[in-house]
């Protein structure tokens, strides 16, 4: 069994579609083991083609992916693996995301629990995603931390809104619930949480039987956009900002009062807030 | 009278408003005959400076256009003659959707009905659309046949909400009700079915009014996109699968069962999913 | 004190937030002394540091700014004097619009009463803008008096909505309640009146208290996008439906009738479309 091999996921098939469970505990950071496991896994999709869509969700109830691991430039080599031999000049983070966007298959994210930052991110690079109504959450955090968002986020959401909305997410840096998130165009619609499993199902199972072709040819003629040049911008700024002593000074802080445990994530946003 | 000559669509006028209304029983499919003679109206009042607003709706209340005429491509003879002289370089489809994107006067669509296939690429043709929001519905059902949209839809509705919509559009091949459609931008707004003749008409009596050469500007400062690249990409796409026997053989089959009379193009998407 | 040489604005500074209080009565036009103030105050805040987000909103609760000056035009040296040594080739309302657009700081309009042409451009202009749910209201009125909006309207609509919406607004020139506007993504959001300045207060003081550089750093990535080519397109449209004889003549007998009154200001599409 494949997934034996991993830690921090796991996956089923059903049909035509196959889901991928984010499993990291405590509160799902999106580190370089997890980051490693998600690539291994999408790119031995890539090449199976009786995988027709894929969806993401997650093995905790409260945290889709609470944010990137905030210790995670510390492990350069690991950093280095992951993003070599993929697309040349992104970031390990917008890496992530364009593997996701690239993705042959139709991707769908299904949000139950909250999604910060990298998380955030992660969900605006999936071709399609859902929340729950009561316990889909989402925010760009970054700027709380005194760093822009750096993996995609600052393209991601410049197609799905106006720069008006663009800039109240990224500076206002709140937590969006989903009906928030739905009105705003950043997920495609929040359903409530007592249906969203069979919506997800029906849905993925639906484009999964279509006639042969039709994906394929879809993603053709509409593409994701070639970001290359806002990646750059993006990460220039990012780069600036996270290589000042603030942002350590941050990362360093919440950590020591208990950043990326459950009770302290659920309201990240006041913690950061009051430093 | 002018309106003896069509056999598919009626016209009235009330000072500078042109309504055409179709009239293509039992569930005005698109077909040559309905496309030659809109073009054939069209063209005429767009030299009639007169004529300030053309709003369609239709003659049935079950159906606003229910898709293109499934054996459109059975009389090649028809379609060479209603594409020659138009638009370079594009289909049948998407020369009826340029038509009334480059048409001089304010295009308005009311919705009351079903509108799919090529009846939604007609809807998101025009400069604005207004549905009932108890009878007004609308999908990109083409996934199902097997093939992608080819009449524009990939573009205009590209122009009209962020991609992962988009593919929810085309991939979920639902049919929208209204009010979902207003949410993702696909119509300007959802308008109770007792308000939307009084609303539509009133809207189209201003515009009409207003003065001389605010309209031509307008669409002269705000034209809209050049689609040409788009066009051709979907086009491409949408040949390569109409070309392929699964499309031809989900198209005989529909035909067997009852598609184009009115009780089984009410729920066509359970019939296409069953097939 | 600064303050004691406006006469049509005046400032207030809390922390890193400066609010800019409209005040020209008796509806707020937006004439050339309250453009030069702005413009002033404008700069000066460009080169203060310590200024991190400007609020706008306005002293008088029924109109946030009724419209430009309808005799604006009369006074062709001070229309002069502000456009020049700006920005190159815009008319003196896209100037306002440029200046409010590459502002240093965020810029954040709190929407109470009415905002109609030249007062609905500025409130585009902005990087954020919050409706009050009961009295914010918002409209393009141009179109009602002959001519195209000719202050940035037509462009920035056109990045906050599909077409068909930008349309409705501008040739259906109805003024909007703060529902619909947000619907439409003309502003960020409403925003119920009992709860916007808290709302507005609180979001400024966030943004002001964000770690050095970050909102510089954002502004940097997604700046406001240059608009040179749409500019002039719309000036070339406006100015020729406002050298009409028929512009004129609405101005002088709207003028007539009590334009610039409150009373009028209220209703003055009812007003006009009785012309």
């Amino acid at each position: 069994m494949k997934n034996e091999v991993y830690q921090t996921i796991r996956t089923e098939r059903n049909g035509g579609v196959a889901t991928i469970f984010i499993n990291n505990p405590p509160v799902n950071v999106l580190g370089t083991k997890l980051m490693k496991e998600l690539k291994t896994v999408l790119q031995e999709y890539a090449g199976d083609d009786t995988v027709k869509v894929i969806v993401f969700e997650s093995d905790n109830s409260e945290f889709f992916i609470a944010h990137v691991d905030i210790n995670i430039l510390d492990d350069q080599e690991a950093v280095e693996e992951l993003t070599k031999d993929v697309y040349e000049g992104l970031n390990i983070f917008q890496t992530i995301g364009e593997i996701i966007r690239r993705q042959p298959q139709v991707t769908i994210v299904k949000l139950k629990g909250i999604a910060r930052a990298g998380g955030a991110e992660f969900v605006a690079a999936a071709d399609m995603s859902f929340a729950s109504l009561e316990t889909g959450k989402i925010g760009q955090t970054e700027a709380l931390m005194g760093i822009i968002p750096g993996g995609g986020a600052t393209q991601y959401l410049s197609e799905k809104m106006p720069r008006n909305r663009v800039l109240e997410v990224i500076l206002g840096a709140e937590l969006f619930d989903a009906k928030d998130a739905e009105r705003y165009g950043w997920i495609n619609r929040s359903v409530p949480d007592s249906e969203i499993d069979l919506f997800v199902d029906k849905l993925a199972q639906q484009i999964a039987s279509l006639p042969d072709g039709v994906v394929a040819t879809v993603k053709k003629v509409l593409p994701p956009a070639n970001l290359q040049q806002g990646y750059q911008k993006e990460n220039d700024g990012w780069l600036e900002l996270v290589s000042k002593p603030k942002a350590a000074e941050i990362f360093s802080s919440i950590m020591k009062k208990g950043a990326q445990t459950p009770d302290v994530e659920k309201e990240i946003e006041t913690l950061l807030r009051s430093l």
